[in-house]
This record gives structure tokens, C-alpha cells and sequence, in this order.
């Protein structure tokens, strides 16, 4: 037996988010349920297929319907005569378009992708241009307005440091604390049609980068001085914040472990 | 009344191509047919409204499903009040997300936009890496293989200039004469994922870009010599040449049209 770690990135534009759920039947509460498109459902499925005995996939985050992911992190348990250099491509062969196995590797048996998690970093992505993004609409969020992007850098570094993020965490966050540790939060240009935040902590609560995403564009675009955002975070109200952006420009980027975590 | 030229964008992945047609009935012939999801349909709808009267948008290029465009040409005569400087923005608040209209402009009231065409450029774009395109699989083809762009490029030239295009076309193109002129065909690279060929010309049969992608990937596949293509053109059998390719990577870039066409 190995425990695997496997590295995903997919368009998320096709999912019902990360993780495994039913719909429910729509008019008989106890009527049969049938299972939506989730990306763990359809990762642990070709696992499964691979592997040729039972396991379950543990995500290490749960995006939302239609998030992507460049580095999400999951892991199984499995007994299997693949070689670990070649279970990527055993995994891909089974996978549909939407969705990639870009690393498997052999970890210590108790690895755990959610708990041994040191640092994620996601990004949230702007079409800033009249022009709409087309073909690309299911990963930006179209800025149609004139945006302030220094600004919104000199907002984004009050965020950074321990601090209670409770006016960025959505109602229902479930969580006993709401304190986290941003270690950076960087607005940059990647091209000429599109701007970018890229915060990395470790850890965030629930659309709490989102409702970061949309605290940062009411001071591009204006509304808001950047020193707002020290205020918002001090009065911990969720209402004081900004709205919580639509899903499709955020990206799970990459996911931190201890070195030295290989089996 | 006057006549308007429109120069379109469009994501091709949800539109059955350009041109307006109906879904036959499932399984009455005589029964009532639905119609199917087409640019040119959805443009001219959104004119109608937008004019308030009847009229027909004639477009350039009948491009394929999947096929997108950054420079589809069409036009349409109306007697409307709205200024022409704003004609793109009464017609792009009444498109999808997935088009648009990026200029508007009043010609003389003659225009074809088929016939006046002296130039149109396309483009087909391939993936060129390991990692599946993803969320830009719609726009891309994937390419696994190792490509010698070079030899691409070498082979390209012998298509430039008048020839009988024969051997490039879809057996039924239904055109007199399947000569044109060729007057630019490029192999180049976009990305360090991204490879594309760019060929413009006087016209294209049906097919014809992506039987010319076809070929020129056979030969950077490495298995043809660039001087094939020669001989395929002289020798005009469809059968010599290589694969139609899959739609998604083609976009019809631009249309050029003579000069002092305004009204």
C-alpha cells in the first residue's frame, strides 16, 4: 500500500466545484438522487479504474462550481503495480479534456492534503478592456470600467499580516476562528487585456478570496480609499466589505507542503 | 434607408457556424423544424430589434461550426435613427456574451460583402505541449508530437501564389474554378504553447484552411518533406493531401476590402 499525492489543474467552467454531491431528486425528497459533474468525483472515478480496487480521493481544497485550478492537491491510498512515474499518465488516459493529472507522487502514509497544508495561493483575474473576453469569458471577470490599479496594490498590502478576516469571510464560513496569516497580496498586470490579485496565506475562509477580489475593485474603480480596507478588517463586519466576485476569475494556484514530505 | 458594414467577433464553440439554418424534425419530415443556434441568426436578430424593422444581414464568410472570428465582415440596410458611432453599442447590449459587434460603419449602398472582398486572412492554431489545452480546448487543437515548425514553414511557401487549390477542398465545394491566389502563408509562433499558421488570400474553398493545417501538420510531424506540397498542388487529387482539421483551431482573422467603400 502508497499514498499518493496527485497535483490537478482544470477548467472549472464544466464542474459543480470540487467536491462530490448529489442533486437532489426534483420533486421527491426521497426519490433517487443523481450525482453532479464534480472534479473529485471524476478524478477518484479514474483512480479507481486505474487502480482496479476501491479508494477514496481527499481533496486538499474545495472550490466552488466553475473555479479553476492550476495546482490543486488530492490524495489516495492504493496497492498497485503502476509505477509512480507513469500514474499521471495512467490517470489522464481515463480523465475527459477538462481536468489533468500534472504530478503523482509516493508520500508518507498519513499525508494529508488538507491538514499538512502550510500555504495556498489563488489568483483572480480582470478583463480590463471595452472589448469582451469572448472565448475566454468563462475565466476573467469583464471590468468594463476604468480601474486603478496602484491603488488597489496600495488596498491589497493592508491585508497582509495576521489579522481577523471576518468582514471577508462569507456568513456561513463554519469556522471556530476566523484569524488567518496573508503572507502577500499582489495586484499585477499579466497583459495589456488582463489584471490580476494573487494572495497567498495560509489558509482562507469560505469566498474569502472573492470577497477580497471585490473589496480591491471598489477602490480600483473609485469607490473606495485604499486605507478603507485597514477599517473593514478592524470592524469585522462581512457587510462593510465588498461583494463577493463571480466565480469564474478565481484559480487555485498552487498549494504549499513541508519539505521533506516524500515517502 | 442606408446600408451598415459590421466587422464581428465571436466564439465559435456554441454557434452552429455562421449561417442561419433549421434543425430538420427528429423524426417527421414534414414536421416543424427548429431553428439551430447560428451567428448569423443571433446577429440579426439583435439588429432587428435594434432598427425596429425587418431587414437581412448578409455576412462575408460562411465559417464552420466551432469556427471562431475576430474579423467576420456582414451588413444589412436600415433606415434607423440611431447615429452610426453608436451602432455597435445598440447592438452589442442586445448580443450574448459570446459576440460582438467590434465596428459599425455606413457604406455605399451597394456593398457585398462577399463579392467586394479582395483579401481574407485565417489562422489555425495549435497546442503545442504535453499539458492538455483545458480551458482553451475550445480554441486550440491539441498537439502531442514533437513539430518541426521550419519545415512547416518551408513547405507553406509553395502553397503561395495562383494556383488550382483542388487537391485543398472539400470534394463538394461547388465552386467553377478552384484556382486562387495565395498571397501569404506563415508558420509562426504565438507562445511557447502556441504554434500558428497564417494564410491569406483571395478566397478559400471549402475547407480549404484546415486541409492546408492538415498538410503542413504531416509534414511538421515529420511525415512528409516540405516539397510534397508541391506535388500535391500539381497533382489536385484531395485524397494526396492531408487531414481536414478539427474546426476549434481555426479563426477567420480579418476580411480586407478596397478602399473609399464608405458611403
Amino acid at each position: 500500500m502508497a499514498r499518493y499525492k496527485l497535483t490537478i489543474a482544470y477548467d472549472g467552467a464544466g464542474f459543480h466545484g470540487w467536491q462530490k454531491q448529489y442533486q437532489p431528486h426534483p420533486t421527491d425528497p426521497e426519490g433517487e438522487r443523481t450525482m453532479l459533474r464534480t472534479v473529485q468525483q471524476v478524478v477518484e472515478d479514474a483512480v479507481i479504474r486505474a487502480v482496479r480496487q476501491p479508494t477514496t480521493l481527499m481533496g486538499a481544497s474545495r472550490t466552488d462550481a466553475r473555479v479553476h485550478a492550476e495546482g490543486q492537491v488530492a490524495a489516495f491510498t492504493a496497492d498497485t503495480p503502476i509505477p509512480v512515474e507513469r500514474m499521471h499518465l495512467a490517470l489522464n488516459s481515463r480523465l475527459p479534456d477538462d481536468v489533468e493529472i500534472r504530478r503523482a507522487e509516493i508520500v508518507h502514509a498519513d499525508f494529508d492534503p488538507i491538514g499538512d497544508a502550510v500555504r495556498k495561493t489563488y489568483r483572480y483575474t480582470f478583463h480590463t478592456s471595452e472589448r469582451k473576453p469572448l472565448g475566454e469569458r468563462h475565466r476573467v471577470f469583464h471590468c468594463f470600467v476604468p480601474i486603478d490599479e496602484a491603488a488597489m496594490h496600495e488596498a491589497a498590502q493592508h491585508l497582509v499580516g495576521e489579522h481577523d478576516f471576518a468582514a471577508f469571510a462569507h456568513a456561513q464560513h463554519g469556522r471556530l476562528s476566523t484569524v488567518r496569516t496573508i503572507h502577500a497580496c499582489d495586484v499585477k498586470r499579466l497583459s495589456e487585456e488582463r489584471l490580476a490579485i494573487e494572495v497567498t496565506g495560509n489558509g482562507f475562509l469560505y469566498n474569502m478570496v472573492r470577497i477580497i477580489a471585490g473589496t480591491l475593485f471598489e477602490v480600483g474603480r473609485g469607490h473606495w480609499p485604499p486605507e478603507r480596507v485597514r477599517e473593514i478588517l478592524e470592524g469585522t463586519a462581512r457587510s462593510a466589505a465588498g461583494p463577493t466576485m463571480p466565480p469564474q476569475g478565481l484559480c487555485l494556484m498552487h498549494i504549499e507542503y513541508p519539505p521533506g514530505g516524500d515517502a
